[in-house]
């Protein structure tokens, strides 16, 4: 059987809203987006919302981690198949106003036990004015099985 | 005016549930509860449910990174008072299965300009037998301020 | 008194060379070259030699850090003034072989309590042919204080 | 044959130093002392001078950072043989003053794609008392092969 989940740009998005999102209680809730799961590179999106939020009305630090965290495990399953998340670290660079966060991962290096990625996080506003909230780099563990990343 | 908010274990607990909790529409939303903030170390509970899991049916990352940030901020928020969280490390060191999640943080050293905490997560089964699964070391920024740690 | 310490991209290398380097009893030692060291970015060079390898005739990871590091506190010394490193996280990409280190340092975002910097280290062959080897993103510190970059 | 490299506290005191001090160019200049290698732990010790300084006198950033990753590293090869260091974070908490630096490696999780390790530094004066300058966090990779750990 041939391996079809990353074939195309358009059928790795399907491949990855099938299963990373909707057998994902969270990911399904949340609502996260593939924009681009391709060749290396991912992009995400989603919209802000109360329930994600922190006690000041911005996107919650968890949330925006989990922009960055799954831009690396995109971006690293979209060269290598199938990934868990095996380490990352993030800064946090401002607070996530806006309307939506977006994020970024690209592929540094591909190997056969780790894949490093760096990805960056944005918040929107209504009119898709971007502003950096947080940058993260993380290794990434090809798991060599065909099932999903984290 | 006396700060009153970590006047004692008891006021720590109540004032993160009210303001870090309540406040926040992610946290409410998690139900995360504050089990320890006090004298620069914390520990923090969350039950699993359906809705927070990953594709396997694990706990998901960012719901683990959440337990750790969280313990790194709410350490340091008992040591000195506002913080955000500027930067953090996570390893992952096994899948989140089970009934529970608790992690603790433990103050490294308090500064002005930082607070270098480290935490570490547990999954617990129903019989509150706990498996490591994550560990972190978070750098958090007091605020100065009167306001909440993020 | 004026502060002409980065007022050109020359004199910002003379400065680097003056008082990063030369002051320092390690960096002296092993020579470390500022190539670049301007609004926001930094460049380095070293030459290897045998007294800087771990066991296999590798650059020493401690080398390669320190390269990354640098790399990361010069790129800030050159937005924000004197600093120190907070801290960093480093990734190593593949063994270090080769007649000489480059590094290579960006600000992504310079704040007053914190400026965060991203870093890549290249092993280059005698021919100038360059291999990545190590990317990092480090928290540098502004001191404040018109004293020199750590 | 037999792995003899690991099988007591004073074996392995004996192959680190062969082997990753002495073949090392760099380690064997340092003058790193491996003072415990065993069951997963490990502590070094190093004694400071002038050609280990920054610009201040301290030990340079370089030189506690290879204390902390050296102790990752040598933490993790005495629990599961030959390593290279694949990642680490580290943040730095005060100026390393002193006469030396010690520091120590902890595994708190040994797999076969990763050994998870936090490490500590000191800085110690003339009479012994210490502080602590730096805590990092490693991530530590089994070679699978009979050689040494970086």
């Amino acid at each position: 059987m041939t391996d079809t989940r990353f074939s195309s740009p358009e059928a790795s998005i399907a491949y990855m809203k099938e299963v990373a999102v909707q057998r994902s209680g969270f990911s399904n809730w949340l609502g996260v987006e593939p924009v681009k799961v391709w060749e290396g590179e991912s992009e995400l999106f989603l919209a802000m919302r109360p329930d994600l939020t922190q006690h000041h009305g911005f996107a919650h630090g968890a949330i925006v981690g989990l922009m960055a965290d799954n831009a690396c495990a995109w971006a690293a399953a979209s060269a290598v198949g199938d990934v868990v998340t095996g380490s990352y670290s993030i800064n946090f660079l401002a607070p996530a106003i806006g309307a939506a966060l977006r994020s970024k991962g690209t592929v540094i290096k591909a190997g056969k036990r780790q894949v490093v990625v760096r990805a960056d996080v944005w918040s929107e506003d209504a009119d898709g004015k971007a502003k950096l909230v947080a940058c993260a780099q993380g290794t990434i563990i090809p798991t060599g099985k065909v099932e999903l990343p984290r």
